[in-house]
């Protein structure tokens, strides 16, 4: 099963930072939005789909695509995600991340990391393996501030065709400061990184891996911002096997440190081999530029579908047909 | 995985017709207790345990019992529940249902058996067999509503050591001559008598079990509740196998007509063996005398267990030892 866990962190309203949310309005309702369309299609709470200015789709489509040809099972994790979506949905928090720089960012990260804990214990129970992916606007940002001070001296990845590298600094910069602590300073204490550094997805992904059965596989399907639920874990003292799947946008981003990373980590990555190079749509042609390159599990869904003999062909094929219909369903205003 | 569904209906507000809630005040917090008790082994959310005002505990305390011994997944489901539980849970709705005798109960059925069914299309993927379970107060009164517009001329159940039929008949005629019909007025629109005269358990648990898997065994575990629910899923032309898992406490009470109704209904019964007679404790004993009798999924998890090769005589040896433990730590006020 295929467990997404949507969330909201404020460091997102930082002008420049995230490209999910193109503007402070909408950032409530990005990632409900991504859970209905990975469960319907569509967003079911609000009439338009989740795009950026220039017409690129939330990677949600890439994921819907595989869920529908693979027959994927999905559970839609609210972990601080600031409205509910229309998709069923366990709740587990529902209060967003603040910033780092003014505050503690997540002050109830134990009772998340516990709730969560809980949750997987059961749901594990059955299962063999499970994925766990992320819909978080300006994730890649919090993700940096907890492998600082985890003591990873790396860069992370960006939705956006630029990484804004200068800007995460300064936000890294402004929130050890509040602490007066330098990289590594929480290496022991990766509960308390996440609280004073990060988002509730960390720690609800966090706590699902710690509640699940120890023979349950575990595949964190995500880029950077899995990395460092990774580097928490590893924090832990756990070193139990776990898979980060991602897509070969984040592996080729030579803004940040995936390979590497991962490797430190003792992860094995897998790489989903997208290609939308042929692709009809500018918006999905552009991911080949560099723009959106993952998210909402879309290289982990894309693992799912080939464990079933679904090739990524298949997938892009399907994205394909699916951005024609949102074009269709929402014509540009 | 045993799904737990919590609710509350205002028509348990009717003084006299529920012993879940002794009194109006504690009504929100039955059913997220009862979540707590099967998830922790004792309410988080209030510091008191549920009982009634002479010491007869919830059944959630034999279903807890089940749970640990057996090692029984479980899954809570809020559909319509006041307060949230402690527990992880599912969110489907977190409206009550409304009093039938002044307007339609459960004005969000349809959508209600909507975001159910879509859960459950997921959630059965990958099981062979599920259990739905609930905590409602009052869930008895609605019950008998819904299977007299069906048209099933009978008595349910009830919490109490004295069924309190004549109110539960008087509660049905003011309902009915609300919209002027008698016996059997909706027989062929069951969401229909859901959304005028239900509860909004009902309409989560019909549309779990229309959106569930078809080769997926259901297990209702509850006594006339649960029939109530049977009768809506043959209303709707669905002649699928369904069990009812009950507690013999359901099928010996003369008030109702439990067995009777489950053969017109073509279910297949369980009555789960419980003996409290030899109890140290007089809250339990007294089930023996017809109090309580059934409820959060008393019966079904008895069931559960012995399909493990788990005893009903062990499942009581657990209930009391777990009744001791509350009772230090839960000291009369």
């Amino acid at each position: 099963m295929l467990f997404l866990f949507i969330s909201n962190t404020d460091i997102a309203r930082v002008p420049g930072l995230s490209a999910a949310g193109a503007n402070a309005d909408v950032l409530p309702y990005t990632s409900p939005a991504d859970a209905d369309v990975i469960r319907f299609g569509r967003p079911l709470s609000i009439d338009c789909f989740p795009m950026d200015p220039d017409g690129r789709p939330t990677p949600a489509i890439i994921t819907r695509a595989a869920v529908t040809i693979a027959d994927i099972p999905i559970c839609v994790v609210r972990s601080g995600s600031m409205m509910a979506p229309s998709a069923p949905y366990v709740e587990i928090c529902s209060s967003p991340g603040g910033d780092p720089r003014i505050a503690a960012s997540v002050g109830e990260a134990k009772k998340i990391f516990d709730v969560a804990s809980s949750f997987a214990g059961n749901f594990t129970k059955d299962s063999d393996n499970v994925m766990l992916a992320e819909s978080i606007p300006g994730g890649t940002t919090t993700a940096l501030l907890v492998l600082r001070v985890l003591g990873y001296d790396c860069m992370v990845s960006s939705a956006s065709g630029s990484n804004p590298i200068a800007l995460k600094e300064s936000i890294w910069r402004g929130a050890s400061a509040r602490l007066g602590i330098e990289t590594g300073g929480f290496r022991n204490d990766p509960l308390r990184a996440i609280s004073e550094f990060g988002d509730p997805m960390q720690a609800a992904v966090l706590g699902f891996i710690a509640g699940s059965k120890k023979r349950t596989g575990i595949v964190l399907a995500g880029g950077t911002q899995m990395l460092a639920v990774a580097a928490c874990l590893r924090a832990m003292g756990c070193e139990r096997e776990i898979t980060v799947a991602t897509t070969r946008y984040v592996v080729n981003d030579q803004t940040a440190s995936f390979t590497e990373l991962a490797q430190r980590l003792r992860v094995e990555t897998y790489s989903a081999p997208l290609d939308f190079s042929q692709s009809p749509y500018k918006g999905l042609r552009d991911y080949e530029d560099g723009f959106v390159k993952e998210g909402v599990g879309a290289g982990g869904a894309v693992l799912y579908a080939s464990r079933q003999g679904v090739g990524a062909n298949e997938v892009v094929a399907r994205t394909n047909e699916l951005y024609a219909e949102i074009v269709e369903s929402y014509p540009p205003k």
